[in-house]
């Protein structure tokens, strides 16, 4: 699993894996098989070997991408976009202005109004705990029963761009990039990644980074540790199975308050901001009250919460604890650089300097996770349609 | 004209149509003779049959459609990015924030530079009586010039993706569905159609929906019904023409007060708002001269009038009025629905659940409508070059 | 060079010019050389040639083209997004409404990934001296390391859509009218072109539209004056280059500030309004410490200043000194007109409707001199490429 290996070995590599009932959508990894997980990131690689050798992977002759993002963003609208180009969609961007979650009827309709000629609507919708996946799986359900009545001719795939509970696009990223980086995917086993909370004096990031992390993580044998202050807990659904998926996987799942602590002998460190629990949960209800004072006045308690641990910073002095001090650093951008854009953040200047490449090259996973997340949901045989695409540019013998 | 019609049997009827003079732009249903229209519906029929076949479309290598809302749109402005994609057009949005109307030079230039490598320009401008139609014949006029004094390569269709007077995209979208749903154009002569005005506590609606619908539907031989309290009248302008061209088609044509009469014995009905007749025209002057506190006023006025007649909705009592209690609903969404948006809107929530796969059809042809006025403007054979695209994917002897 | 030049002749001549070492990115013209140039304008032409002929020039299978703005635009966006469209490229928009100015390694983060499949980005930043160019160079310099790091598989072109210092998308569009209107590059030498500035009432424009008419005709042998009043200079380096070219080419520079004695016998004129110097410098240390409301007070501050020089205006009393009266009158656009669109403007109601025709033509060409910048960042062998194209379409012994 490596940038040389040649398509034969790829194509037959996912030809060996079951993916039977893939599904139509990709909303949590933790909805998927090992092996779709596996495939998933096959086809990823694949798709971005197509790219670099230039052959056109158009799968689509015409139809839609829907961008639908209810929270700003660039480098994930980039990503759809890009993910889309590749297969031949053309995209129309749906941005929602209003705060108010629209749910029921209301997305029933405007989902099957932008599902006429559409192959995958991509929902980026993570900001209000208990509402982001609840949406998207609304969404499924209205296109599912558009496509069982006759009205659509076609079940566009919903893609998870992040939601409240999980990022597959981007854990699937992080997991590719560690595969790459350390050689395959079975020589992580029995490494130590740490997930740790850091300080961020921007705003109230959401959890599903960090949830994604560990839900996806624990299912390939890794000693994965969740560091946070107290406060900070994530999910409890996603950190029980963590620990399950630990146990199942010959792995382990761990949770410590101390940085220090957590990073010691780590060979991978994941460290991001996320809000306090108790003030997202919050946020949620006064979001659904329509009460934007209350929700700004919110999100100055979860700053001044976050500057009581401004020393949770992936510092120099922080990184020495681990693995001969050179363990592998993982975010998933933009970061809080200390010294650069804010005076106290998530890391240290030179240690992002100094990983910078690494994490662009993680980043450049993504548009490839979200194409083959589209080529998996829509095409029972993937390693099929990847055959003919050579096929069709001499590519033969494969 | 059903779903299961024969590629051979659709474009065979197509050719048998006088589409002679289709002319450049598609303003308004009723600068089209009646073969035009049924041959626009046949190239939806068409269109729609070869993307549910999953044959490509492409009459397009490359080139753009130009997306120009004056008006918020999140349904139309999708149903037009589909049919450019579906023919090979690449979208470019352009949206007027500013309410100021400009006319003119202005225009001519606008439009002008954003027609240089354009096949079409959709335009949506509804807002204010006396304004909508006029702009988008002023763009018309500009692209003709442009393309007369060899500044433009080629000349860009103009289709009204609703304006002030008709909504054609709608009212085409809406007897393709009665024409599916009754089996046959023909099957509707004689039929009891009411378009009749309805209560909505949201905002000022244009009139364009329903005008679009009497003007069209009187040409078919309908018994065509309209119904508003008084002060809701319709342009007179279109009232006179529905007349006209009732008597011509061997229909009828006439305006009740009275919902519950109008109701009666009915076959379908499309029971929706629109704002007061005298002051929409008020609107249109305080716009003019910018006076943004006036047109607030005007629009409280609005509502204040409207839920006078809240009584004015279809609501399962009034639908048992109609032929067996069972008349085809129909509705160009969204709609303000009793009980689920609003307190009292325009429809009763049982009512339009009832009718929702079916409302939701009728919202599907319009992406095939907006593709068939693209193919009718550009080609003058349309027949041959579908049987130029039947070819190509081997659906040969056609 | 004619719009009658056939495919032959002009893929001929532009194998003869030497085009080595043209570089990866279109920032100014001044760092292209002579033969550069007139490979861009003869690329150009081809590409214009192909679209009126139907003869698609797709060369790219998929792609992004990201269209990155910092002020407003239409036309430019429009001309990109054409460009892109016709060389088989989507585009991402990325609209950038903070004003405040990312620098260092935020704009190399957001640059680099914005790039991961993407083929071109085209940047307008015009706004504030000492910025926009710098900038464009930064995001040159964060993909071009990006590339070499292995980030990037490819180097995305960085094409300047106006900065500060330049804006080469016009006024290679203006020569390229100008040796059309004038029936050759050849026939410009020794021709007389006023590059004058008039009043505006509307808002401190760029300087950049000037400089670039000024650093480019004075490589092509004209008699290039520039005319404003004092307090209006441009960039002493664009002036001092201006002067310099003028002598090596055999043409010359004069900078005088009467309008009148401007246009005495001139064969050519371009009027347009910018910013007084003095005051354009102060916008940016302003814009630099996030002073909005010392923003508004220099915006006033210009526009009185600008109301001094009313009479600084190309009116047909003015246009009468020039040669025989009938100097080809250049434009921009979009143009302030006295009477028209304002009380007194840039240019008479009467000269601009004269002269509209080409003016329309003149800024017809942009969308394909952005094309043909692509084309000859991306192909060491632009005129191969082309040969490629009519072969592929039959257009042999080309």
């Amino acid at each position: 699993m490596t940038a040389m290996t040649s398509f034969r070995t790829l194509v037959r590599d996912l030809s060996r894996l079951d993916i039977r009932n893939f599904g139509t959508d990709f909303i949590s990894t933790w909805d998927k098989t090992r092996d779709q997980l596996e495939a998933t990131m096959l086809a990823a690689q694949i798709l971005q070997k197509l790219q670099r050798d230039k052959i056109p992977a158009k799968l689509f002759d015409s139809g839609l991408a829907v961008s639908w993002f209810r929270d700003q963003s660039t480098r994930t609208r980039y990503s759809f976009r890009a993910a889309a180009d590749l297969l031949g969609l053309g995209v129309e961007d749906f941005d929602e202005r209003e705060s108010q979650i629209a749910h029921g009827e209301t997305a029933r309709e405007t989902a099957t109004m932008l599902s006429y000629l559409t192959q995958v609507i991509g929902i980026r919708d993570d900001k209000y705990l208990g509402e982001g996946e609840r949406f998207q799986e609304e969404v499924a359900d209205a296109v599912q029963a558009g496509y069982e009545e006759g009205v659509l001719p076609q079940r566009p795939s919903i893609i998870n761009l992040q939601n409240d509970q999980d990022h597959p696009t981007q854990s699937l990223s992080d997991l590719l990039h560690l595969a790459t980086e350390f050689d395959g995917l079975k020589r992580l086993k029995g490494m130590k990644i740490v997930m740790s909370w850091a300080h961020s004096p921007s705003y109230g990031k959401p959890l599903s980074v960090a949830q994604g992390v560990v839900g996806l993580m624990t299912r390939f044998g890794m000693q994965v540790v969740l560091a946070h202050p107290k406060g900070y807990e994530l999910s409890p659904a996603v950190t029980r199975l963590a620990a399950k998926q630990a146990r199942r996987s010959g792995g382990s799942f761990k949770i410590v308050h101390d940085m220090k602590e957590a990073f010691e002998g780590a060979q991978i460190i994941y460290s991001k901001s996320w809000g306090p629990y108790a003030l997202m949960k919050r946020r949620t209800s006064l979001n659904r009250s329509g009460d934007s004072a209350g929700l700004k006045r919110v999100e100055r308690m979860m700053l001044s919460q976050n500057s009581k641990y401004k020393n949770w910073e992936c510092s120099e002095a922080m990184l020495k604890r681990t693995k001969n001090g050179r363990a592998l650093y993982l975010h998933c951008l933009p970061a809080d650089i200390s010294g650069l854009n804010c005076r106290t953040g998530e890391v240290s200047r030179s240690v992002f300097e100094r990983y910078r490449r690494q994490l662009y090259l993680q980043a450049g996973y993504k548009p490839f996770i979200i194409a083959a997340m589209i080529l998996m949901t829509k095409y029972e045989k993937p390693d099929q349609t990847i055959r003919a695409v050579l096929r069709k540019n001499k590519r033969g013998n494969i």
